[in-house]
């Protein structure tokens, strides 16, 4: 099992090179200088690979799912190549993210703006990694009949992103915590922008573009994927802000700093709604404080509140609401009119059961 | 005559607040929080205003001497919003470019990230302008039959300028002057790269597909007008380059700086492919050192190897070549394919006219 899983992995790594070799293929060909191409294949290597790779593998094993075989070595590569393209967009945002949250560390080196020499250029390396996406998507997919709704989807969730970043950066700065400008409203919407678009919708979407599922205007399947994924994203970084908080250290594999970071998490907001005025006035005066002891005192708060019994019961209450949604996808797969191919509960159940009950 | 461009100008900059609404209109649509809200205006009014906006009314007029007609209010709007996504793009070069190179002002104000609170937020704010693009595309073009080309060219051009910028950035670093790195050769790759593609041939390009000038196998209209626009904005970068040393900052209306930036210029490109031992000695000691002193030095040596009679005959050159270019078009119009209008002389010699000699 174990092995299988890393299998598909390697197999779904294998792929990156040959899409590095195509971007460095174009620089060269282009008649670029040498320290150039250099540059820009370190950039490549240091900041697409080394994640988790689940967003990007979630393409494939979504294709998988809706044409219920095993696909063909071009098929396989497409799928991969949409499922890398997912990565470059992360990977765009990590960069540019951890310069904003000026953060030390990713992925267990230092963030790629403190390499020696890179500082801020790294903000024109990460437009390159975005420029990347649309490089590799018009050499691949430019004649399929699909294309353009890539490229549509790509921009939608690019923008979302966007707008998710600006309300966080704004609600939550790291040098000026001021806890009127959090609520569970806003790190809903926060949430949702940031990260469930491209996390959640845009995998899938481009698993059903690539499968040839047409867009309807009735019961548009594109429609019925994003009502189901957004809560699940949404589910997810809840669960995320709440592991940050109670997972162990050893479990998580790594050290939690929502607190000390001033973040606009799901345990902050869900203490605010139920804070009493002297919990409000521990949480003023201890939230996004760089110091270990005003760390102690929130988290004694959350557990005050009962943080994990109420954690408990939103994740019971967002697992029915989510099979309540994939359920009213038909078994027999969704309607989805002209096309052959069927949008399947199955899709959004993998992802479901990667969730719930998550340790880390 | 004044007045007229005056009139112009006043004309294409009516329709930005209509694009801006929009834009603003789909945060509030999707319930985003008013600070947002309030944010993402200001970065739009500042950021994407207040230019020449060259690059812009650019595809206004072209699209006008294409169909050699004056356009009806509904083709005026889309050839303008065409043209103001040129601006968007150019503002997210422009926001990003002022954080690499620590740039202090831009268009007679601060640069947006040393506006109070901005700081490093300005690279998403930067994400953000170049979303709107798309946005807005999507949003007047999708039904379009040449939507899918304007998103390709939007996209072939962003990639190409961060590869100029790339190499730009890592051969002229502002604070670690190396002029081995320097060569007319590289000088030619980064300003075709960073300058010649947005600037040139993107506006001319957008406003063909417009006028519905199709793609063709042979002779391809939009190679041809890349064969003239790169050269074009060559020139124009050359020039550019010129100026800055030699046209009196009263004329020119802002004190070059490119010695004391290390800048990867024309002039000092030129100077060290004809410098003597003793004049190279000359420029590693005073270029991009921060100091008036030795900036004369480098002048004085400009003056010596006769960089102004050599500047004259590349303008020359670059004139004879480029009207050559341009008359490689029947007058009659080139032969286009299948599409109804022809592409023109008169929409190259427009850009070179306004180029050719001018002052600042
Ligand atoms: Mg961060
Ligand atoms: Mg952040
Ligand atoms: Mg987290
Ligand atoms: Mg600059
Ligand atoms: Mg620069
Ligand atoms: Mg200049």
């Amino acid at each position: 099992m174990a092995d299988a899983k890393a299998q598909k992995r390697q197999k779904f790594e294998s792929i990156f090179p040959i899409l590095r070799d195509e971007l460095l293929g174009y620089l060269k060909q282009e008649g670029m200088p040498e320290d150039a191409i250099t540059w820009f294949q370190r950039n490549l290597d240091y900041n697409v690979t080394g994640g988790k790779l689940n967003r990007g593998m979630s393409v494939v094993d979504s294709v998988e799912i809706l044409k219920g075989r095993k696909l063909t070595d071009d098929e396989y590569f497409k799928a991969a190549l949409l499922g890398w393209g997912v990565e470059f967009l992360q990977a765009y945002y990590l960069v540019s993210d951890d310069m904003m949250d000026q953060s030390i560390t990713r992925r267990g080196q230092p963030c790629w703006y403190r390499v020696e020499g890179v500082n801020l250029l790294a903000i024109n390396d990460a437009y390159l990694l975005e420029g990347s996406i649309y490089y590799l998507l018009k050499k691949h997919f430019r004649s399929e009949p699909y294309y353009v709704y890539l490229l549509d989807v790509f921009h939608d969730t690019t923008f979302q992103t966007d707008i998710g970043q600006l309300i966080d950066l704004i609600t939550a700065p790291e040098d000026n915590v001021d806890l009127n400008k959090f609520s569970l409203d806003k790190h809903q919407k926060i949430v949702i922008f940031k990260t469930a678009y491209y996390s959640f919708y845009l995998p899938v979407a481009l698993a059903m573009y690539m499968c040839g599922i047409p867009h309807s205007s009735t019961n548009d399947p594109y429609e019925l994927a994003q009502k189901i994924l957004v809560p699940l994203g949404e589910y997810f970084q809840v669960q995320d802000d709440f592991l940050d908080f109670a997972a162990p250290p050893e479990v998580l594999g790594k050290v939690g700093t929502d607190i000390i970071d001033n973040k606009c998490s799901w345990c902050v907001n869900t203490a605010l709604e139920v804070a009493t005025p002297a919990q409000r006035k521990v949480l003023d005066e201890n939230y996004g404080v760089k110091d270990k002891a005003a760390e102690a005192r929130v988290k004694a708060l959350y557990e005050e509140i009962g943080i994990r019994e109420r954690y408990a019961e939103y994740e019971e209450g967002a697992y029915k609401r989510i099979i309540g949604l994939i359920e009213t996808i038909p078994t027999e797969g969704a309607d989805v009119g002209a096309g052959d191919v069927k949008l399947k509960r199955e899709v959004f159940k993998v992802f479901l059961d990667k969730i719930y009950k998550r340790q880390k």
